[in-house]
């Protein structure tokens, strides 16, 4: 689903992972996750999507660098990326950029 | 695939959409689309994820914002992006952000 965003300026979170072929926890994980950033201070919404080959993208929106950065050093979430880079994932990518304009019929 | 990027600044282009459930020759301009952006001065990468529910991400990554205005301005993809408003996607959104950092096993 496209996520309602605000006006920009905001920041996304762009992260791109090639999943491995075992489960090991992650679809609870990745759920548990998409929940405990929604109650983080200045989260404003997440898209995500995965093809049947296991890439996946998902970008999350936040107020300002600092709600991504205590999100970053969040505990139970700082366990997760270290399982993610340790068991989930053959391949991550994280890109963190400040948005600065938005279009289209749906995320505003 | 992450896309080999270089090292930051440059800009990404978040194009997040809903496919409606027709095909309409949706496939072969998207893989044409893919291929003329490639060429296009200052493309530097692109990474796609389109879920079974038919919700896409696909992130362009670019150069400068100029380089992101003269594809957008790009006579093909000008069309192609009319038939996508009025036939293959039910909803979109576009958002133009300037990626400042970046890290992961890859990407880079």
């Amino acid at each position: 689903m496209i996520a309602p965003t605000p006006e920009p300026p905001y920041v996304a979170v762009i992260f791109t992972s090639q999943r491995t072929e075992g489960e090991g926890g992650y679809e609870a994980t990745a759920q548990r996750m998409l929940e405990l950033a929604a109650r983080q201070p200045g989260f404003l919404g997440v898209e995500s999507a995965r093809d049947a080959s296991g890439f996946g993208i998902t970008v999350s929106y936040w107020r300002d660098e600092a709600a991504v950065a205590a999100w970053r050093a969040q505990a139970d979430h700082a366990e997760a990326q270290r399982q993610g880079r340790d068991a989930w994932y053959s391949d991550h990518c994280v890109r963190v950029g400040r948005v600065v304009r938005a279009s289209g019929s749906g995320g505003r």
